[in-house]
């Protein structure tokens, strides 16, 4: 239980935590879950405290060794650095690159602009409507995995994950956003390298565990 | 002469872009430009020739060793592992956590946000005016400086760039997107030391070669 001090800032909808957690489970290092309710009147991600924990007043936030980290693929950099256990990148140096471009895709391009604090902008600033919203939300998510699907057909063999036959940082990125993608009703049964690679992910159990549902504060 | 080869797919106004020409500077890697004009009519990256070399149609790719690489951030990485000349990542563990959570909040928190696809989007489908796309565009920059701003203060103590006293990947981040701030007329004059290792950023000929206005396709 030498990791039992590690603590994830976490809230069981963020798929930015989601990410954390399934790289936590994956490396097999126990942590504690400190619950941020993102969606209560107070805010508590907007406490001075926490904001003091996370100067951005998002989770996930590791504490870890005195330091307070922020960003998931940071994060999940972090402890495929630090511990041992399977890696979370492949070996050689073009797939790294080509897991961690895969990552970045739903990181920086699809993820941000489905956010919370982006959908509350369009609502209160700029008055979209709830149509208006779900239209955005599926537009970038779809717009993203086609990219996704283009980008694996061109891999130079088929895998059961993304770059290799076990999980890297793209799967561990690709699930949650799948996972949201369903939530909001956004269809991607076009794209059948996708799902065949989240039913993949899915069956393991460090993915499984993960799951929003199976999180303490979901159940509040 | 041994990386004559590199070829750079670039737009001189593209951050993302503008964040790799700084970091093969910095290695002192020898590239060829090849220009995609993203504003054209046309929309040259949109062509079935360049959606084949990247199927998000975005700049920057990379084209090294029969590979094809994209994604600003996994490019930038790449070239870390790959190629010899200054890291751009610290060397402790902890650091090196720091300096990606500062490059990532900019790469998936600032920039996808203010990237020109979403501003059509916000011009188009949802009819904005240029008032409201101009305050969205400095929400989410001054949101971002702000946090980062908050962030170097608990650094346990001041250096000359983000996280040292060398560039990392966190001012390759910073730099371009203090620019765009600048170019978008968004107020940065309350981040003192944002503006202190911009400065110092700026004095280097890796960054000051990146320039937008000192790139071949800006002449046009």
């Amino acid at each position: 239980m030498t990791n039992a001090k590690i603590q994830l800032y976490d809230y069981f909808r963020s798929s930015a935590a989601y990410r954390v957690r399934i790289a936590l489970n994956l490396k097999n290092i126990n942590y504690n879950t400190i619950a941020v309710d993102l969606t209560k009147q107070s805010g508590e991600n907007w406490s001075e405290k926490y904001l003091n924990i996370n100067p951005q007043g998002f989770v996930p936030t590791l504490h870890d060794a005195n330091s307070l980290l922020t960003q998931s693929l940071a994060i999940i950099e972090y402890l495929d650095e630090k511990y041992p256990g399977p890696p979370l990148l492949p070996t050689s140096i073009n797939k790294r690159a080509l897991a961690r471009s895969m990552a970045q895709l739903i990181c920086c391009d699809i993820h941000p602009l489905d956010n919370l604090r982006v959908l509350d902008y369009l609502r209160n600033e700029l008055s979209c409507d709830k149509s208006a919203i779900d239209t955005w939300y599926c537009h970038w998510i779809t717009q993203g995995c086609q990219a996704i699907e283009t980008l694996l057909h061109k891999r130079e063999k088929s895998f059961l994950f993304c770059y290799g036959d076990s999980p890297s940082v793209a799967d561990i990125c690709l699930i949650p956003q799948l996972y949201n993608a369903k939530r909001f009703n956004c269809d991607t049964s076009q794209f059948p390298l996708l799902n065949a690679i989240e039913s993949n992910c899915n069956a393991l159990l460090a993915f499984e565990n993960a799951l929003p549902e199976n999180q303490i504060d979901s159940k509040h």
